[in-house]
């Protein structure tokens, strides 16, 4: 039971980000001071973001059948870099014998001193839709504000789009034109609230802005959950 | 069965560059297009280089272990992303009902005219002293050189190890004298058999050869092998 399980695949090349992260986060001089891992990455999962908004098939069975094949894996937790799912975060963790992590309350924990800062969120439509951020971030009592009612959500759909293509630049170029809007605005702090983002993250503009990485926040929260159960040192029988 | 089995973690860090390689071989304009991989990602396997050299515990039942977890979890194919390991290739491909990809085979073949070249391995003492590199060389008629009998190899050691604790760019340095010994010899291709290898190569100096880096093979020899058989578009429950 002391393996990670990583339902990957929403999309493929986020997956590899957020395991790259995973490693490098992990204190180890050797292979063997490493966390167990295991990932299922099944990019044929209907669209999320479709689905919420009304239009396009139900993802569900998909997900549950993920969440099943890494518990017969025997996983001792779940975590699921795409925000989006989270939309089915009840119904997953319900049917999941493993601990499920909830990627936007790994990514809301990380803001630190929101006192006199402005918080937004980019994500796919279906994330915003949901609202599991926004009730996050109320939870916790802070201000925020999403693209969603002016034209930066589609510089941010655009951005998503792109990275999934295999394009990242031409997607950081759609995020620099949304995080200049977003710092006209006043806003302090960006929530990348959909795990394609912070790969184009590296090649835009972004100055101005604290960032709040998705995808380094579900790592932190993987690492810091098998590193204090002991997982890099319990070999891989036990 | 229409998925990839990735026995990673050896190390974690070749791993996500192996599966970083795969997504981006991949023809695809989004999630849907992609491959169903599942990936075990065990580091505790006990060190191979160090067993085959007779020195160290014998991985091969963890070895087998990680077969078995991939083929509970119906995979159609496996792939190592660990040269050494394959010193127990055969002894892993009679334990699997899936087809296991041999990566020296991948490599060598990816060879393009060798007359007239010289070519080298560079991988760890326990691959060149298992000879299955050499092997597969003589059975092409390919000349070879390994730099097991003369200082070079100290400096691929380090490399190794550099890039297993996180210094990629300190591996990359000791990369680099060993590739301008390799030049000074009249060596034209080098054959990086050692999936930490290809990670440091991206910042070392390597002028003067062409390099076959055995990670990206082995992901070539996977995309390969499932594209032929459409896992791109059977959907996930077939």
């Amino acid at each position: 039971m002391s393996r990670i399980g990583v339902f990957g695949g929403m999309g493929p090349l986020a997956t590899v980000d957020f395991l790259d992260k995973l490693v490098k986060l992990t204190p180890a001089s050797r292979d063997q001071d490493h966390l167990p891992v295991i990932v299922a990455s099944l990019p044929h999962v209907h669209d999320r973001s479709s689905a919420i908004l009304g239009h396009g098939r139900d993802p569900l069975p998909q997900l549950l059948a993920g969440i099943d094949t890494l518990n017969r894996a025997d996983v001792g937790v779940i975590v699921i870099p795409c925000n989006s799912s989270h939309h089915w975060f009840d119904q997953m963790s319900r049917s999941s014998r493993a601990p499920v992590l909830h990627i936007a309350r790994s990514c809301v924990a990380a803001i630190s001193s929101p006192a006199g800062s402005r918080v937004a969120i980019f994500a796919t439509r279906g994330t915003l839709a949901s609202g599991f951020y926004q009730r996050e971030l109320v939870g916790r009592g802070m201000d925020f504000m999403t693209p969603e009612s002016d034209g930066a959500q589609i510089q941010v759909d655009a951005c998503i789009r792109e990275v999934k293509a295999g394009r990242t630049e031409l997607g950081a170029e759609h995020l620099t034109q949304a995080c200049q809007h977003l710092v006209r605005c006043g806003v302090t702090t960006l929530i990348m609230g959909c795990t394609e983002i912070p790969m184009a993250s590296r090649y835009a503009d972004v100055s101005g802005l604290v960032l709040i990485d998705s995808t380094l926040e579900l790592a932190r929260a993987s690492v810091a959950f098998a590193m204090a159960r002991g997982w890099n040192r319990t070999g891989w029988d036990s």
